[in-house]
């Protein structure tokens, strides 16, 4: 439908063979979702008809299908079987079946508990474990092909942030001013949005807050936080605007924010730990006085996921390597007050870090 | 956000309660998703960072919030307690502490498979099963207030399909089709377009046709299948185009589907198994000589899920009840050539059945 560049699925799933014999996991069952397409080519919803890959270390992949959907799947390597099945039969139960004996299984993190169960019924002496680290361990590391794209879905996410500082808050609904930024996404080249969060005046001060009728007015700060997927790869950035000028004090967190962020970047290169990166934000803000209000961790891996390993939060010990790349994003919120989030997306290379998102980090001033 | 009718979440939570009690079940995890949403008026985007309300028979009711999603929890009802965890924490862990004397648990069907192995592995002496049964039997039945969401999902989606009938479709990308259908969703009063199928030609064969580059011709038979949420409640519906003239094979395969979904739309009415619509329907197809043309079951349940109870497939016994609300979706595909599916959205009354969609079910005939 889009133009992809080629991925290497059969290298993926050597990749996968070899993690499963150090780990000495005998198969993996993929479903749909970012595992699944990340090893076959194959994007398909989840809903309650499974989609399943089964990786084995010396048996033939096999896909299992629905029926219905049997006929659009027109891309995935010929090196899986194509199994589907009908509606009114038990998908899990031939799933299993073809697993009799298999004793060490992992599944997609995203598997449902539903398929999980009755996994579990149909194989009781199997023993199941998560995939997520499996596939997330190879997944986290992006190949050339996909940092282009992801640099490609970064860029998009910066021109609508060039839109957005021409254009007028005040006076317009959050949620028209959210509708928007989704229009512009598409425009610059995603084929969709998928999260537009702009949390205006005391909003801004939560940070999941979701875009609703709120009316922006001067002296506003204004959270915007917004992303969604070109050609499969997700963006995802952040900018604080101040509708007409701040104020002495959103100076001040600005500040504090944007040198959190910039000492969270310089934190990245290969061989520190992906907490390294989480304290390097933090200790700035507490120097600060406001470690306290850094409600979150300062990032999380991103790819076909738009939150995916590696995730910078304080315990995470994982070693970061070249190809790895996830938000900075510290932020500091005052409650019924304000709040104040900068997000780039970064990559770490063979010497350091590179920023896919360039937009302005400072107060972004908008009528 | 938007207007939403009250919906009586305590007298859900009682419900559940008591099918908890009848079920030997004594303790549900309501994940993110339609479970939380319908039992805590709560609606939420799952990623990685758990939400899961917890549910027990003689205990206060709980809500577990990822701590930077707690100042967006603005709308729960009182009979819940807040429980925010923070980036760093083991949110498992700390629903799982306690629970430790509780032996039977069920869990909410797309509660992600990493939860689901984190739970057991903590709670090794429980039983775990799946909770789609449970809160789905209560789902599946709707109150007024949800078949008002319903009636003006489905009217919503009837206008979309008036403006498609006016609407040229040779020389157009299936793709931007597809966009327009989406953009006239949100237009006519939905707040999000959540899949939009427009399969041309041959590609209408493919009954989940992922809509794509091809452009539309004289002669294609179109099948639209498009649906989204308005008010947290779901539209979906299946009109099939004709751009110019239907062939007389096109004709008859219209009329044989026309009439195994009206045999269908016929065969609701409390008190039969949900498997004798799919029946009725199938049958009108099999003596047409297409039975195995139709690939797919008759039809599914929708509320604030798209897909869910009561499935309309054979081996599903559920007596159907006023108030349960499906689709009856028959089709035949022919590969290589063309495909016709009707969809309307029905609802089960006291004596019988109302369509929610009542655009035309003959072929609509498009430049």
């Amino acid at each position: 439908m889009v133009s992809t560049p080629a991925f290497d699925h059969a290298g993926r799933i050597a990749r996968l063979r070899a993690a499963m014999e150090s780990e000495g996991v005998e198969a993996v069952l993929l479903s749909a979702g970012a595992d699944l397409s990340y090893f076959t080519g194959y994007a398909v919803t989840s809903l309650e008809r499974p989609t399943v890959a089964v990786v084995r270390l010396e048996h033939p992949l096999v896909l299992w299908v629905p029926a219905l959907e049997e006929p659009r799947v027109t891309v995935i390597p010929d090196l899986f079987e194509l199994r589907p099945w009908a509606d009114g039969e038990d998908p899990i139960g031939l799933v299993a079946a073809e697993l009799a004996e298999v004793r060490r299984l992992a599944l997609t993190d995203q598997t449902w508990a539903s398929a999980v169960l009755a996994l579990q019924a149909a194989l009781p002496g199997a023993r199941f474990r998560a995939a997520g680290l499996l596939t997330g361990s190879i997944r986290m590391v992006k190949d050339q092909a996909e940092l282009t794209a992801l640099r490609r879905a970064g860029a998009a996410a910066d021109r609508v942030v060039e839109h957005l500082a021409a254009t007028r808050f005040s006076q317009r609904r959050e949620r028209d001013l959210a509708a928007e930024i989704a229009d512009l996404l598409v425009l610059e080249g995603h084929q969709t949005a998928d999260f537009t969060i702009v949390a205006s005046g005391p909003n801004s001060a939560s940070p999941h807050h979701e875009a609703g009728e709120r009316v922006m007015e001067r002296g506003d700060v204004v959270v915007v936080d917004f992303g969604g997927r070109l050609n499969g790869y997700s963006s995802d950035t952040t900018r604080t605007f101040v509708v007409g000028r701040p104020s002495p004090e959103v100076e001040e967190v600005f500040e504090l924010v944007g040198r959190a962020q910039q000492a969270g970047v310089e934190a990245v290169r290969p061989g520190v730990p992906a907490e390294s990166v989480d304290r390097a934000a933090r200790a700035v803000i507490e120097a600060g006085g406001r470690g306290d209000r850094f409600l979150h961790r300062t990032g999380h891996g991103i790819g076909l996921e738009v939150h995916e390993h590696p995730y910078l939060v304080a315990g995470n010990r994982q070693a970061l390597e070249p190809g790895m790349t996830f938000s900075v994003e510290p932020g500091v919120y005052l409650p019924g007050r304000f709040g104040v989030r900068i997000e780039d997306i970064v990559t770490v290379t063979s010497s350091g870090v590179e920023r896919l998102n360039r937009s302005p980090r400072t107060p972004i001033l908008v009528d």
